[in-house]
């Protein structure tokens, strides 16, 4: 697999909510893919979606019959978005037929199938890259590049407020705020610092009366610290009125570099209240575009041979997922977390696993 | 023609210099272009961007055989970015073979010969769109929607500094900076006021040598007024240090609205030497990217039947070529232009004719 | 004390070091300040400022001749800004001789003496105001009537970052990060939400090995949940190159509030290397010049009997002392601090003391 | 006069208006000024102001005695905020009085008064200070000294438009807005590019029609052109509904080095609308509160010999008065002025007098 023998790589589509439509736009514009298969369980949906692209070579499946595409001999990798519980079993079907693989996250819903998954991919010798998206984002790619400007870094924040306010229907199934969102930012202090952290606190509350409901919150803080002695601090929020909060700043002995916002427009109105500037994006679709393009692009560079290494690495997942569980953990004992004690409780005798 | 009968819009593109290859990588990611040809001086070259976009169903032309082009029935428009010189002869052949025409401005090199193509078009029914580009920027679009915030318009400014600075081989055959430059300034004006402006004065001076040596200028500002009281002002310069200037700003009874430069990205960093945004974009490729795929999808929608009416009127390419005609003559003279005069001067017995 | 029958304000200053001549100015530009005395351990720089600022009325004296002032009917108030540990002294002799106080903090070294003093002051009826300088900024007291522009407050974040880095003669008798600067920000927090916090966590790290040695921190994180359900956050750090900076933002339902450091000028640059903005205010004493005005027109107010609460009360400063102890302690345990407890074990049988 | 035997100044303060309350404000700050009278029509209001500020030894004034002032052999400088039209005679006496003078813009009401005037004070060798405001502002200063960052200057734009509009018996007794208000501009212009500028052409409207009817206008744009060949632009408006604008920016080939509006405060709110910064500054007195306190300063500097050039030298005021009278006349001839030629018919035989 990822040999350079290939050239235009052949792909199939599992899923066409939100993250499908997103991945289907790009896969549709970027001139390396051929989109042999759509597979959803609303057929007729999947060829409305055909049609509007003129897609006059890919063929649409229903869920039941998509072992057609792990038959297929042609198919090089698979992009993966249906429901959350459908991952894991999707993303090995499509690793033990030898295809390369691109899961939306959470790629399974415990850690040992996680593993599981990863081990299985390095088996078989095929991609499988968990959607991290935010790896992929150029602005915050400048950041991890440009870090060192600020010399020894001393703490650093990330700030990630949602917009629009999910529907209760997702929130239910999202895992909680933790798993969906915390994850996210986790990954990036880890990525950003260089470092796994030592210890992490959190707190939280539901001002929503039906998250509280769900048991889950959706404001939140936490704090970490890392060996190297730089703190770090997470802001969540369900609902943003004002758009899609997306920010990571850094400061070290030199000064604060920041990734903020970008407005949706560069036009201003100064008026008798003041100067007003656009409103940020209105959502991850907006401002995550670049980078979901590059996700797609990662893959097929991947899958083509031009890159080795996959730019998420099953650390990545496995440890952002475990802090996001030790951050939930504290919210809900009210105590500091103590990570590398945690850690030998969670993975048990996988604690020496190379993976981790 | 312009049929909504039309499906899947056949196109050739005539040129793949600068803004042939942006419209080709536009018309690429648009699932609705089908793009029979490339024509182009170079058939390697041509060749090659083929095989970059795995373009398997497009045929390659040298410029000789461009009736090719002109013959095949299935061919719905043409989208010309030759140099300017062919401009006019490639529009009539389309215009008068049935296609419908985007072309790169200037559409000809004399008002006589723009006014005929536009009578030609007319006479065929065919779609012709000459390529003033900021008129489908969606942030100038917003401008001129929510330009009525500021109350009655008093007074407005464009400002537009080219980067990085053309070569000389291109300033040399651009026409000068007036235009190639200011053309697109004072068609902004016309567009944002809705009026034409009764008289015209400019004081320009060449600070770069070569460019003094072409008896060009590098610097230029324009004052206009118009007859319902607005005054407005245009700063151009040809080569800008800091990225590609393009603002606009209108001044009203309520207040001041202004599309000014977007950022490349929202990173900043903050040292002992103050807070460094990111630089403005670098160029027109970047600054304009949505604005040319706006382009093309207007084309489009008029090739289709989808718009009836073309966003650049006849209307807009004569008199705003007029205005830069007439600014540069301002600046020859040191004089003020009264427009109303020239106006005569320069369309004689076309006066009235219902195109200007 | 404060009768409304007082004109002019006859004061005395104690104390000529940074604090002392930034009170100086503001007292010689405030008409209504009578400056009788100068009290000041260095006699020749007393003359020397009195000088500068033609106080030809103004009388000099050394420390050990202060109780003149005291002794002195005319004089209803006196500032002191001498060192920490004779703040409690020359407090209670003023009160006892009927003059008002205007003290920097701390009051006193202990939690037990500042609760004498305030008690002192009640008895005797004279103005005693902490210089919790953040309480008069004019920006701040603009978010606090503005805040519930959010609406329904949910998370609220502070940042202070010291600029220049205090020399360390001055950080050894400093109290520490807690008490010198952390106080500030958690009275900013406590006016903003309006409640005593719940509890309080804090992480910490020296990365500046002197400030190691001295078993103190440069780098500071705080976190802390109201009742309420508000959570809150502090940043802290010792050494900031690019200027003082003092934030304070407040997220809630329908948006987010923010006080944001101002820069020395509207002056920038646009270059090659992107848009330069002018550094931020170098120090506090550039930041709070307004808030340092504003602290000594609130002390002639309570002097004059124009105004009869004082904006900084007993409680303010107790709890503010209480919660940076607090945090101090969360840092040294690495545990979370429950503040009702710990309320109990530090107030002991003083908890029913109506002045917290 | 101007000795550095001065030690503290005496004043008089001539007029209490708007510019007057200024004044007394930043002499009364200032500890090395003696105000020892007060001169104005309305003595009550003068001993009203006189108890605001504790003024024990000033002396009140009305306009018939103020020869009292200039009598009295311990005054050694006078500030004038009378009428306009009482400008000339009040400094006259002042002069001839050996008072230095600090006087508000218009020093006389034709340019033969000016160059008397100046020629007046340069026989009694007495500084005379006509109160150009801008150039005592720190920012404006600050862009002085920094404008070469741009490299070699290649365009200049100001932008001042005016809040809130002046009332309407202010604006017909102004001199009319280029005599009121562009003479700052062009002052300013001439200040930064270092030159006499050689042609001017101005373009103007009445968009309110109190103003029409006075023959005047309140929406101006000016261009000229200077010999080295920069050329330069003034932005003007009467009535400015988001705050007083006051920018001027410098274009070069390096960069672009602008002096924007401060804002009044770094407070700003995202919401659902976007994001919101605070106002720019109401009105001159905020605007520029800096640079009349300079002014002041700069006033005691040349009193008490500590500097021996005035910052507002004779041609400052003359030429930039010249200027305005210039772009009027292009505005009401719709012609460019040639200011070379104009310079001949203004001046006549004073065109060799080195004050010019």
């Amino acid at each position: 697999m990822g040999s350079a023998s290939i050239d235009r790589v052949n792909l199939a589509l599992f899923g066409l909510g939100r993250m499908g439509a997103i991945h289907l736009e790009n896969m549709v514009k970027n001139p390396r893919v051929n989109l042999s298969y759509l597979v959803d369980v609303d057929v007729k949906k999947a060829h409305s979606m055909k049609a509007d692209y003129y897609l006059d070579n890919t063929k649409i499946l229903s869920n039941e019959d998509c072992d057609v595409v792990f038959n297929d001999k042609m198919i090089h990798g698979v992009v993966i978005c249906t429901p959350t519980d459908t991952h894991i079993s999707l993303s090995l079907k499509a690793i033990r037929a030898g295809k390369g693989v691109l899961c939306e996250k959470p790629l399974a819903l415990t850690i040992e199938s996680t593993i599981q998954c990863y081990e299985e991919a390095e088996k078989y010798k095929v991609p499988l890259l968990c959607a991290f998206n935010r790896r992929f984002d150029p602005q915050l790619r400048d950041l991890y590049e440009k870090r060192h400007v600020v010399g020894g870094v001393q703490s650093i924040k990330t700030c990630s407020r949602d917009s629009p306010r999910p529907p209760m229907s997702y929130i239910k199934i999202s895992g909680g705020i933790f798993h969906d969102c915390a994850v996210h930012d986790l990954d990036v202090l880890r990525w950003m610092v260089g470092e796994e952290p030592e210890s992490i606190y959190s707190v939280a509350h539901a001002h929503i009366p039906e998250i509280a409901a769900l048991d889950d919150v959706d404001t939140v803080y936490i704090v970490l610290k890392f060996p190297n002695g730089v703190i770090a601090h997470v802001d969540l929020a369900r609902d943003c009125q004002y758009g899609y909060h997306q920010t990571c700043e850094i400061f070290g002995e030199r000064g604060n570099i920041m990734s903020d916002n970008p407005p949706r427009s560069a036009l201003h109105f100064a008026g008798s209240g003041g100067e007003t500037n656009d409103v940020i994006h209105f959502s991850f679709k907006q401002r995550y575009a670049a980078a979901y393009a590059e996700e797609i692009a990662h893959f097929l560079q991947l899958l083509r041979g031009d890159a080795t290494e996959c730019c998420v690495k099953p650390k990545d997942t496995l440890r952002a997922t475990f802090l996001a569980q030790a951050a939930e953990d504290s919210w809900r004992t009210g105590g500091v977390v103590d990570l590398k004690e945690h850690f030998k409780v969670v993975f048990g005798d996988q604690c020496e696993n190379p993976l981790l």
